[in-house]
């Protein structure tokens, strides 16, 4: 074996064990009886220092060396090289006692921030924040900070590697000023009928219809998984074990469609990384960036498109009868893509979303630059509120608290949705350019043109470019807001009868 | 920390790993996509690796030395660290390459037997299950044969442990005497009307009264769940993660009822066992044969009660309407209860599985004894088949080639089905004379006296005594096939109307 394939041989090693812990956790949310859960957490916790032991073993820092040394490589294996070496180093750069304690406070904090968002009591959570906020600052320090950045993009890293704050902040703040504008244009205008939202329809017919729409969509039910949990998300171990979720909720169809739609475009996503290359950088995703436009782009430009409920209508009453039956194709489309500024970010509509992420990114870089207090934190998120999406916020569960991410310390996670839905639009408008006709297509109930150019372009590569390369290759220039705002303006005008 | 709690924290870690193991095995047989198999495959080898690596620990060879000689010890302690010791000697004494060597021949072995058994070739598999023989010899031999045993019992110990076929042979044989008599007297009776068997109900009608009767049994679904696969099995982490599953035929409503109330058995004793002991001996099921009464109890001499069947019967046509409504209490009792000597061993009714064991049993001691060449197991199979249930066996597929267990070497495997079913019936005999009325409590739906008796005499016990000691304890004498006899000449007679 040479010394690439040693390495690559250690990395599998510890990728098989971290693969043992998605299906746990899987199982978590989806299957275990809730009195698993104490012995669940120990499991867990044995697994991820078994496969930390193995990842940063230190014949995995000499291997490296001699792989970077090696004139013999080509470019996706010195793809492999550059990604092992990345995580490599932040991993043995953070001390485990670090990587320990915050383990333990964030334990800690999260069981606070339940009870605190329960009592929207944000004081309460404050101490926890304000301590996961200064070992999250120990560890960028650790790690160092890149060349011309910032401690927020050492963590941000971790989602989307290279990302630097400055680099994204003036597409961000394009991106926000224009969304608010054309926010305010849309709610001049006249709102459509969403009674279609609140039919009502059996889950058990639901569940059929949402197995029916990933599969036509080109999920792989022989190398995945469709079921139900509080929140969708897409887990599984590999390639050819991808397990998607949805929720389900009898008087919202659209609350499952979304779900199923989204996770689908993760799942295809992980459907299609390479096989060869299970446990090696060049099997997996490039970023949560890339990710979430994969999700986005099959939620937003395929599911909310007149094309895609072109197809969809007339399979409805096969499903729910006389229950949709008073709904015509003009009332179904519209109301998939009503919008309203509203205080909950995981319920927001295509045009609010990103708003609702401006409002966290712009707190965070806040934080991190030292402008903003913990304390001030609730005050600052409300005006912006109020600023961004014209909404008072009653109460700090469904303002400043109602997200999970920082209670765990995950900061410089929130950027990488607007990413994603940036990604989407400017990949989207290129297939539309490159394909032609997809729309027909999908009124025809035909995906697999969209699909397979997505997997040409970008699943198959897995992480051989990073995300802001991979852009440039697949659409021909850097990511900006544009493509978003077309997209959005386009679609959503119309049907507020505006501009 | 003393010794003996040190020794435990290592017995604990390991045994933590194998309780991942457990999850993805069950994952596998229920959730895993088709194409996950490889991978999965790989998974479960590096937990065997990494937990066997724990378990075989020099380290725990001194604490148990130690803890040996450790006076203050009680008696709990003592047998922890008795089993412990069993463990932990067999373990290290077979060599690290005879347990890869087998691993590798007996993963081949079993693909070679599914094709074999699916063309019903025994040539075809003859030289693995005689390389598979040989290997389980030397592994026989690694262990060692204990005092007044033979070859066989060093293997049969995973399964039974101290089980020595000598002991056994003569309580067999006399089972198996008294039971082919039993089953011509039956057979020149009257067989009751089987119809009941066939009749058509829906599998989603069938899976809410599963789910119903595994409740009112007792099966806690805070602490687990009940699932479909292929063949019915027990799984999970621990007392408080259990898994059942259960297989269900549209037109035979007691397979699935069979199977359902079979494994509650098994799950009601791993949720019986003590949370505080998670871990180690003290907190694991004694024996596969302790296993298996709990399973035949609830499936022989509870499921198929007259007082079950009174208490089940008026519930049915709530699941199934019209369909059972032509059944009455009689005809549904006798129909779970029908006698017929059959080829297939997982289907053979309660009078004559244990005349289908007595063959492998008898084929198994006389290949270890040298009695019996691989290359005649066929012949002296049906021989048997012919002696002991007066049937034909067409070919190897429905005769030596139907069971998965010695594809994988698990020689000394089967007699624990039926030291289960002897050890369920002199069980349920002492709880009937210590409890009283427990078919009028059944016929009102009350099953928690029987279940609570259980988890007082056995479950809470985990692995403190040995099974022969576990069965003298609790019945007040050791184990014998009287009581099986007794319960099913009293039960079947009256059904065949015969003596």
């Amino acid at each position: 074996m040479t010394n690439y394939e040693q390495l690559l041989e250690r990395i599998r090693e510890a990728a098989l064990l971290e693969s043992t812990s998605e299906i746990l956790t899987w199982d978590q949310e989806t299957m275990m009886p809730p009195r698993g859960l104490e012995y669940r957490s120990r499991q867990l916790a044995q697994l991820a220092r078994l496969s930390h032991e193995m990842a940063t073993a230190p014949e995995i820092g000499d291997l490296l060396g001699e792989a970077e040394s090696d004139a013999s490589l080509d470019d996706g294996q010195k793809a492999n090289v550059r990604e092992i070496r990345r995580k490599y180093d932040k991993r043995v750069k953070v001390p485990a006692a670090l990587v320990a304690e915050i383990a333990e406070v964030s334990s800690k904090a999260h069981a606070v921030w339940v009870k605190a968002r329960q009592d929207s009591d944000f004081e309460s959570f404050r101490p926890s924040l304000e301590r996961l906020f200064e070992l999250e600052l120990q560890v960028a320090e650790c790690i160092g900070v890149p060349d011309g950045g910032e401690p927020w993009d050492a963590l941000a890293d971790d989602y989307e590697a290279g990302l630097r704050a400055r680099e994204i902040e003036p597409v961000f703040t394009s991106l926000r000023e224009r969304l608010t504008s054309l926010l305010d244009k849309l709610l001049g205008g006249t709102p459509p009928d969403t009674a279609f939202r609140s039919v009502a329809v059996p889950i058990p017919d639901q569940k059929r219809l949402m197995r029916m729409v990933a599969g036509k969509l080109g999920f792989d039910f022989e190398r995945g998984r469709l079921d139900v949990s509080t929140h969708p998300f897409t887990g599984g171990s590999h390639c050819n074990d991808v397990r998607i979720t949805t929720r389900y909720n009898e008087t919202d169809l659209l609350d499952a469609l979304g779900g199923t739609v989204h996770e689908t475009g993760h799942g295809l996503y992980e459907q299609g990384l390479p096989e060869a290359h299970i446990g090696t950088p060049l099997g997996e995703p490039v970023s949560f960036g890339i990710h979430e436009s994969q999700s986005r782009l099959w939620e937003n430009q395929v599911g909310r498109s007149r094309g895609f409920w072109k197809w969809l209508h007339p399979e409805l009453p096969g499903y729910f009868g006389d229950a949709v039956a008073g709904f015509d194709l003009d009332t179904m489309y519209a109301a998939a893509n009503a919008v309203e500024p509203s205080l909950i970010r995981v319920d927001a509509d295509e045009a609010t979303y990103n708003l609702h992420i401006m409002v966290r990114f712009e707190l965070e870089l806040a934080m991190f630059r030292r402008d903003l207090a913990i304390a001030d934190v609730p005050d600052a998120w409300n005006q912006k509120m109020r600023d961004y999406l014209g909404i008072e916020v009653p109460d700090d569960r469904q303002g400043c608290l109602q997200d999970v991410h920082w209670s765990f310390g995950g900061f410089g996670y929130f950027p990488t949705y607007s990413l994603g839905n940036l990604y989407a639009a400017q990949f989207y408008e290129t297939a539309l350019a490159e394909i032609g006709d997809l729309e027909d297509q999908f009124a025809a109930g035909e995906f697999g043109a969209l699909r397979q150019w997505l997997g040409e372009k970008i699943h198959r590569h897995g992480s051989r470019y990073r995300a802001g390369e991979l852009c440039e290759r697949v659409t021909g220039r850097p990511l900006d807001a544009d493509a978003l705002l077309r997209h959005l303006e386009s679609k959503l005008t119309p049907i507020y009868q505006v501009g």
